[in-house]
């Protein structure tokens, strides 16, 4: 299993908070033969609908010195578990979670905004201090 | 300016073999302030019907530990350049060169299959030993 990423318990902390029940940590994937390991699966039952939102998340902690190089990297591993996720759990999204500050300051710049448009990325920006969920996008409800 | 991936220069020499004029070294995008710069840009001009080919041609030589990693890494970098590439110059076409070995161990197995299926990537494997193009995926003639 690869090494975790720093953010992972506080990651793991908000989506608790958030109404989110942790069932894999990791989450593994397979796909011919080769395995792959998402950081968190999680589930969360909606009183009213009584209908169970799945999700895996990957935690991205964007420190390298290159913005470039954790992006293209952080895109690459998404897509590759989201091709793979799509095949063997298809009802489980995924997103990439990031710090919020991350968040807006390379996603919501025009190449970011470029990326999301073509490729299909879902973000969770979280608040590394106070361990809380600050957005989804696309939004989750 | 990144530096050069180890097989630059057999790429260069397998290119120029097959017909192809390097007129980038290296091909530089910019989008929204930041700026690229794919290993290589070429042209070819077929006789027959006078009208000019563009590619550009990013080298991956998957000499890591890990080719999970330099898979995703690979890919990621890949579809950054593509989503770039088709605002700023929609008629040239991006390929990511790495040797035959790889292309057959990694692309041509069932990991690499889907994400060949999944996401829009075009492969040119090459011979380091021979300074050969050895196959386009898909073809270019």
């Amino acid at each position: 299993m690869p090494a975790r990423d720093s953010y992972h318990d506080s990651v793991k902390h908000a989506l608790m908070k958030a109404g989110w029940t942790i069932t894999h940590d990791p989450l593994r994937l397979s796909w011919g033969g080769k395995d792959m390991y998402v950081d968190l699966g999680a589930e969360r039952l909606l009183a009213a609908e009584r209908a169970g939102q799945q999700i895996a998340v990957e935690i991205k902690s964007f420190t390298n010195a290159s913005e470039m190089n954790d992006l293209e990297q952080a895109l690459g591993q998404y897509l590759v578990y989201r091709a793979v996720l799509a095949e063997n759990e298809p009802n489980r999204r995924l997103y990439l979670a990031i710090p919020n500050s991350v968040l807006v300051n390379v996603f919501e710049e025009p190449l970011g905004q470029l990326l999301r448009k073509t490729y299909p990325v879902a973000l969770v920006g979280f608040n590394p201090t106070t361990e809380e969920i600050v957005q989804w996008l696309p939004r989750i409800d």
